[in-house]
């Protein structure tokens, strides 16, 4: 049993938006607002791109006090590499939605995303936001349309932990690889945790989850994961809480490999038996990296050379071939130092659909680690030839 | 003046042929062999990659006597994931190679290229060697046919130092990001250099030219670099021999860049003024491997947002953004701070041309480097979503 919801709904006290203000053509959704009745602890990780967007400078600041009553973002325009007119636009955004909430603009956290190095359409967002509040609402779906990018569908989860309940909104798409920080996932929840335990709880969920993805190795500027915990709906099991948390960024996680741009699949890539959980990542990183086996997965090839090469340019890590094994969609492919026999219009037909799931057994030490990627298809050179900047 | 001669040929004393043996289907060349009348001294990198092919584990041992008078090549499988059988081949590749030429099996060199975990058809090839000694001859470009995979023409060249030539033939196109080694290039010189200074030089002009290119971040199980040096000639002014030896290598390194698989351009990116050369290197490496650097070349966008998420996703580099400038094809397009004004359908047509050259100056220190590679294309997609392994 799915431990996620059918319809994603914001928890108690928490609401949200998303309208057209003008910056994308065709009435599209560009602006959406995040609001909690009460202010509620929270935490955040950002991108460790060293050209961060100017919502990013900002947010690492109002995050320091480690409360949050509101978001307001953006999308289409990044406001990134936008210099000190970008960092005041950043700030005027938050305060504008603040103006809008009746709440603290020091605790009013702002994204942007899309296009860099185009200043922000800021008289546009002023004006959209007036009337907002009153279209706060509580399906989680609409708040996720207004972040939207090059992303196929709006993604959003819920879950219950006791009373509580959990929900995350996200988008992704193109320039994932988040690398210590994330895309643009905001997660809510009216369980009570304390500020300090929730940061700790964010990080330890993120590191399993958003770091380990990767759509085209390409590391945004504008990557920014916030958690909200309001309280409303009293204590959790806090174990419960952390497990439930993990589960969602994972979930999510493959929400974003699933739609990465122009993916037809999700590709999984776990590792066991690598000397360290270091080793492991970096094995599982190299595999969903690698053009070659991305290529593969489009064209339903089990090749198992392609394989061995993606493991074997870990050029640092332990690694002895012979007591290498491993298996596609659970079909083992290799094991012994050779290539085993196996059903090969199976095998293909299987990798033909989605997803695609790499067992590798290094069989050296305990160290294990999952990696989430998606396949490099027509659709991805698509989109980011034809995708101007200007 | 270019320093190359229009028509490729082999040094004084060395010759080459290429056949088909019954590897590729439709008579094209699968084996091609070199041939050095007197024994030469010989200096070799290969691949790092922890799965190096049959040929690599071998070759590793017969290039530590530092002779070698023959190399024996053959395309479309390339011996590796092939276990010990895989080695009791290339070894006796090697051998009747040796045979053949009338020379001492511990002085011949073999190379395997191709299809991965598929064992050698080492029958075709002791028949495809009977009788290939008649066939050696003087032009370079012949011997560059029998080792050619995905490449779409055959690669050589020659240059003169005094009254030595140096001849290097190569190929490339997938699974490229050499990083220590190379893919497979070999050089011939009639050039009297002594073992150990041949061998330096040799890791000197791959620094600075096989591993700063990459097609596509994977790197080959395969890569072998050889240099053969007869004395034939007598001795040089070996100043510029490494001289020749290093633009040899980077007009080769541009060669296989513009030939990488559904590549339409070469891709160029000079970084200057970076902390350190290694730091240089990193930057370097970032934007010719990024796949949205890739594909705006290929959509001739000069998209200044992807140039700084490239540069600025370099974690551990010293970056200071209000430092950095850069240009495309000499068009300055970012500087203290913010884009620059730019002709955009002047600098968008000469970006839809072949090359594509960044300047980036990171204005912080003396460290510089250049990386090679080329555009990310729908033709890489269906070269190696529809490239069966077996």
């Amino acid at each position: 049993m799915s431990i996620f919801h059918d319809a994603p709904i914001m928890p108690k006290g928490f609401s949200c938006m998303a309208k057209n203000c003008g910056i994308k053509a065709g009435g599209k959704e560009d602006l959406s607002l995040f609001y909690s009745e009460v202010s509620a602890n929270a935490a955040a990780v950002f991108t460790r791109n060293q050209v961060p967007g100017s919502p990013v400078i900002v947010g690492r600041e109002i995050i320091k006090k480690g409360r949050l009553q509101g978001i307001v973002v953006n999308s289409k325009v990044s406001n990134v590499g936008t210099g000190e007119q970008g960092v005041v636009n950043a700030r005027r955004m938050g305060i504008l939605a603040a103006e809008e909430l009746g709440v603290s603009p020091d605790e009013v956290l702002m994204s942007s995303t899309g296009v860099i190095a185009v200043q922000l359409p800021i008289e546009k967002i002023a004006a959209g936001l007036v009337g907002a509040k009153a279209l706060l609402q509580n399906d989680a779906m609409v708040g996720a349309r207004g972040i939207m990018t090059t992303d196929s569908y709006p993604k959003a989860l819920s879950c219950s932990i006791g009373n509580a309940t959990l929900t995350m909104i996200g988008k992704g798409s193109g320039m994932i690889e988040p690398n210590m920080a994330t895309m643009l996932v905001y997660i809510f929840t009216d369980a009570k945790i304390e500020q300090k335990k929730l940061d700790t709880y964010l990080r330890k969920a993120v590191d399993k989850s958003f770091n380990m993805l990767s759509v085209d190795t390409d590391t945004s500027t504008s990557d920014t994961c916030v958690i909200m915990a309001n309280g409303l709906a009293g204590d959790v099991d806090e174990v419960h809480f952390q497990e439930v948390l993990q589960a969602g960024c994972i979930r999510m996680t493959e929400m974003l490999a699933r739609d990465g741009e122009g993916a037809t699949k999700m590709i999984k890539v776990n590792i066991k038996g690598a000397i360290d959980e270091n080793e492991a990542k970096i094995f599982a990183k190299s595999m969903v990296n690698s053009p070659l086996i991305k290529t593969m997965c489009f064209g339903a090839d089990p090749n198992v050379g392609r394989i061995l090469m993606a493991l074997g340019k870990c050029f640092e890590n332990s690694f002895e071939l012979p007591k290498l094994s491993f298996s596609i969609n659970g079909t083992p492919i290799y094991g012994k130092g050779e290539k085993l026999p196996f059903d090969e219009p199976a095998l293909r037909k299987s990798i033909g659909g989605d997803p695609v799931i790499f067992d590798i057994f290094i069989n050296l030490g305990n160290g294990e680690a999952t990696a989430y990627g998606c396949d490099l298809t027509h659709g991805y050179i698509d989109e980011n030839a034809s995708y101007y900047s200007s």
